[in-house]
């Protein structure tokens, strides 16, 4: 069985560098299909929202089937985890999910704030951010993530 | 341009009622392919996690191409807006994303609470939550959006 989709839109936003570093600045539009540009009314209602990306770039150091752990990176000063530990792209399904910002809603347009994608993004769905379904009360997050995250955004 | 993924493994947890209400208590276990086992290892490090699904059953108030508006849940009493300004399955790509605490990881099986995801749900991926991608520091969220999700979790 297996799930087809086709992006609904495109980052724009000037940045080809894939560097773990500065996505916080970044501001990117989201160009969408004329066909979806209606789906976007009434989301200048929320402030943030989750955009749901294919990380489509293949990658040297992506693992392989048959072992789905890695160190965040290759960094080995970072444990070896299994790729559902962690937030990198190299998982089975390279899904990206990052929650920005709205700068704002235009027609066929979204504009946020901080997004992690590069130019070319294909993007699959945007949803806004809502506690009751995205809200992680006292969420534990691990020591080395923390300290993998410092600058990235 | 399109984006093909397989399932990584499937919700067990025996609700096939698709209701708007009571997924909070539900208790499912997502059972894993041989194959992606080892990604699980160091997930109990973390709290909780994002399930990302593939929301397959056909619907019979899914919108067409051509309006991608709907009344949430189709009620009157609702605004008609954009999908991308609401949270259900009607969608051009189907992904489902909900947050949930993990309650515990074994070989092959995570078990969650309180994922809105009827039995047999194909999940393509699962993601640890982390403030520094998910979290929307002072979100706005509209009105009939709280009317809306009473009673849901």
């Amino acid at each position: 069985m297996e799930s087809r989709f086709s992006p609904i839109a495109f980052v724009h936003n000037g940045r080809t560098d894939t560097a773990d570093a500065g996505w916080g600045a970044v501001e990117s539009a989201l160009e969408f299909s004329p066909e979806f540009a209606d789906g976007l009314e009434g989301l200048e209602q929320w402030s943030h929202v989750m955009i749901v990306t294919h990380l489509h770039a293949e990658h040297p150091d992506d693992p392989r089937p048959g072992d789905w752990r890695r160190r965040p990176r290759g960094r080995t000063d970072m444990p070896l985890l299994g790729v559902f530990a962690q937030r990198g792209r190299m998982r089975p399904n390279p899904i990206g999910i990052t929650t920005v910002p709205i700068v704002r809603v235009e027609p066929s347009r979204l504009v946020v704030r901080g997004l992690d994608a590069v130019d070319g993004t294909p993007v699959l769905d945007v949803k806004p951010w809502a506690p009751v379904y995205d809200r992680a009360e006292g969420a534990r997050v691990p020591g080395w993530f923390e300290e993998l995250m410092r600058g990235y955004f």
